[in-house]
């Protein structure tokens, strides 16, 4: 087994610990219905392998990780609200509201959203952070996923704004720059907080490149495939240049998940 | 000017303070819009009330308030929207859906939840909270307002649950009980918590029956007249007994609270 296997185990393990059922029945199965499909689970992963690349604890970058997905899977399950994509199917199965009902999906997303800091803010859910480091990591994901990153970016999509590159920064690479400033974080590198958040940004612009050449979409139809293709080059040659000089130890992971983000469109 | 209008003053600075403008610009007016009509702050209120009456923080008190205050305003947000109660006006005023549109009020909705806790989490916000009190506050307000407490009586009210107690006591109560904890948290007096949670339980409860007393709704529909007062005042008198056992000085102002919460139905 590779060593991103080993650690997405890891993490589906530590999603199951983290999630235990409750009531309301029916609410707990919205919200884990996403959470639970198979995933790349590559928000998490890059939070362990930027950890990993820093000698921070691995088992609490897990459990940052296992945060920054439910916040993602919220994000997906009222992206897909008739009001918003209207997307009646994701990966291949009913989306959350056509399964669940509108009125249900939109609280399952709530309820994942607020449960990603219900767990963050759990007493002894960490091994390695101090109480301000636990702090500061709420503070990065709540910035990340808030009206400044994630939740701005979607407005600003509903707005049809037209700086293409703008929204796709707030709205997809904002919470991987999350993840590579909490990886930071649970290695107890707050200096380095600023140089991981811009590699987190192009991290995320790569990811979102290269899905939308494969979906043929956003960037695709904007630049053709070809400036697409030459910017994800560009994204990616500069991107790695960058995390070998960032980055002290260890970066075999965090270049295999760039790798694998950007050997998609190869 | 009475203490709760000297409050309640300190209260809309402060919720003005913590909130500036941002972009999205629209998002941002979408967030805000109930947040500033003028309502009660009720649950600010009940939070500086018991830190008073436990001589703890003030300002302190007025920061967690308004986070809660945040959290309130969100659902009100999600609530009124076509697949939840379907409310085309709020406050005479048209609801936010109405006003922004559906996408948008959906994420005017997740960024203000966000919000509360970028709040909480931001450096310096505090002035005698410990990091591990701040961690312990968000905990309150992420357990209370999630699935095992105010989404979660969402959740119920929308599959039709028929323990209408049930239903009110998460979906109204839980976030006044995170008002007496974190009145609780502020003063230092974490050995409290249980206590409070319950008798915050009972203000929300009182809360709810009155207000579905004057709405002839909910609690009056089910009871009739006679007995949902009965119920009131029972509730009512048992918890000015308890609040007397429970808090040593300054009750005045949380007494004030709940004489003014049962004094619209009598």
């Amino acid at each position: 087994m590779d060593r991103l296997s080993f650690w997405k185990e890891k993490i589906e393990n530590r999603l199951r610990e983290l999630f235990t059922p409750q009531e309301p029945r029916e609410l707990f199965e919205a919200m884990s219905y996403y959470l639970f499909q198979p995933g790349k689970r590559i928000r998490p992963l890059v939070t362990v392998a930027v950890a990993n690349a820093l000698g921070g604890s691995q088992e609490d970058a897990i459990t940052v990780g296992c945060a920054i997905e439910m916040v993602h899977n919220y994000s997906l399950i009222h992206d897909d609200l008739p009001a918003m994509d209207n997307d009646d199917f994701r990966r291949g199965l009913p989306s959350c509201h056509r399964k669940y009902g509108e009125a249900l999906a939109i609280l399952a997303g709530d309820a994942l959203l607020t449960y990603a800091f219900e767990v963050l803010s759990r007493d002894g859910v960490f091994e390695e952070l101090s109480p301000k480091e636990i702090i500061k990591v709420m503070n990065v994901i709540a910035v990340k996923s808030g009206i400044s990153g994630m939740v701005g970016g979607q407005a600003l999509d509903v707005g049809e704004e037209t700086d293409l590159e703008l929204v796709n920064r707030k709205k997809t690479a904002s919470l991987f720059e999350a993840c590579f400033m909490c990886g930071g974080l649970v290695s107890h590198r707050e200096e380095l907080l600023n140089e991981l958040e811009e590699v987190g940004g192009e991290f995320g612009l790569l990811f979102q490149l290269t899905d939308d050449i494969l979906d043929r979409d956003g960037f695709y139809t904007l630049l053709g495939e070809k400036k697409a293709k030459d910017k994800a080059e560009n994204i990616y040659t500069h991107l790695l240049k960058r995390l070998k000089e960032l980055l002290p130890r260890e970066t075999e992971e965090i270049e295999a998940l760039v790798e694998m983000v950007y050997n998609r469109i190869t």
